[in-house]
């Protein structure tokens, strides 16, 4: 199933959860009401249609989102809309958490000069950074080094706490892709990254949720990112140093995750920044990333 | 004014905004709605009980709230209650932010052995570290070098981007005492800090919020922490590098602050891990913070 957050093309339009479906929206919580009220089939929980309610209780939702849409097979539903009748968002706009995870595979290491890790190494960014896959990404006057990194997003589904590796993939609610946007001049000037990696309207996050029935083994992913065009990444989440169960694990034991937390797992070697000589983003490029199984993140850099 | 988020001593009571006055808690929401009822006196807008609610706009609700404690003078209020009927929490529980200043005193710099900074370091918490002035600081077994650093917080009352210094200080709701309990193994086992900043139940932040027309300069604060009553660290906020003013301009400059973020300022020397020996937190510890026109923010260690 991929769940996507969105919003009808009309004033005062509600964010709403959806599922896309054929390359068409189908609005969760309206198509529950209608099955109730048409044809009195009893739901054990109403799927909220607001992504904060949504996310709150991902995983539980995702379940009966599941199942409705098996319903739906049979009774069909009018709530359904072309693609282009919406707006797609980031998929969770108000996460309690975005944690990163730094230097997670080995050629980007080795391209940014330091040495394997020894345990993940987790930073973080904040929502005002969040944006979507429609959306522009700022380039701020604040930087001159603004580069790009395509990484694998895991958003997680229920509260997970001091959680074994081999539990861990029970915790997550799906998959999509993240655009790590780090201005690199405000990321080294001081020994703690935050403050490159947070600013206002630098890091897409979706198109869509794909959740853990459609993609239950994120292992081996071909992950690629191309400006304008250009391939620049191109690498496996197989190549990845702590892979996503352990990154679940080893979090939850300091951290405890709420449903709706975002993590992004790190980026293969290919950004901008230790190419020579440096290729990094202008106003106007456009920087693609594609995962396997997940689809498409595209969004145009813009001057602000 | 010294507002406080406090719940009542009985089964499922709410947590509501208050404020403390001669050390008796006086319930905002139902003040105001007092006054409505019993006088017909008109409110501009009505002061939520809710934490969330209050500060998500806090400097409008705080100027409401200035308003009604005259008005109490006047008309009195029945909704008061004793210090020992209420349990106080953490001012702010779901800040969108919590943005910590590293190496921000010039003897703790010296202390911890690195370089004077040329910018702000900036770091983060989430909102899992957070907890109040009656709660413990949990000491996990994740860690065997848990640590106190007392610093002046700051929480922010409206929406906050590109601020100049000069306007900065119209941004702040209030101050409070952060203690920034930080796993010294954990903070230095990678090159970013997050992971030793973070642990669940372990930032005190409080005991109330003393909003700016209180303490409108918050440049010449006595600043001090004390461990089983031992003093172990006092300075004065006047040492700090980057200045309040300055870190707001600086850091809305990159990432926009909302009302009810916590920027907590940074510590001066003192801290346990730089001491010969180290003397670090042990269960059963209890770690007291004063700061000048604030007051006492004291939590015991336990084990957990």
């Amino acid at each position: 199933m991929k769940l996507v957050h969105y919003q009808l093309k009309h004033p005062y339009a509600q964010s709403r959860i959806g599922v896309v479906k054929d390359n068409k929206v189908i609005d969760l919580h309206a198509a529950q009401q209608e099955l109730i009220d048409q044809h009195k089939i009893l739901a054990d929980s109403i799927i909220p249609a607001d992504p904060n309610a949504f996310y709150q209780q991902a995983n539980l939702h995702i379940k009966h989102a599941e199942n409705l849409l098996e319903q739906i097979k049979h009774y069909s539903t009018t709530h359904v809309f072309e693609r282009d009748e919406v707006v797609l968002h980031t998929p969770n706009p108000n996460p309690s958490k975005i944690i990163c995870i730094g230097t997670n595979y080995r050629d980007h290491v080795k391209e940014m000069g330091g040495e394997l890790p020894e345990y993940p190494v987790l930073f973080s960014k904040f929502n005002n950074a969040l944006i979507g896959p429609e959306d522009k990404i700022h380039k701020s006057e604040a930087t001159d080094k603004l580069d790009y990194e395509v990484e694998l997003a895991v958003i997680i589904g229920e509260k997970a706490s001091k959680v074994a590796k081999e539990e861990a993939l029970n915790y997550v609610a799906g998959y999509t892709i993240g655009n790590d946007i780090s201005a690199r001049d405000l990321q080294k000037r001081t020994p703690q990254w935050l403050q490159g990696k947070s600013l206002d309207h630098t890091t897409p996050v979706g198109p869509w949720l794909v959740t853990t029935s459609e993609l239950n083994d994120p292992s081996h992913l071909a992950i690629k990112s191309y400006v304008n065009g250009e391939l620049r990444q191109s690498s496996n989440t197989e190549h990845l140093i702590f892979d996503i169960p352990y990154l679940i694990s080893f979090i939850s034991n300091l951290i405890t995750l709420d449903p709706g937390d975002i993590i992004l797992t790190g980026t293969p070697d290919g950004v901008g920044f230790a190419m020579n000589p440096p290729k990094l983003l202008q106003s106007g490029d456009v920087v693609t990333l594609e995962i396997d199984q997940i689809g498409t993140l595209e969004n145009r850099v813009i001057k602000k």
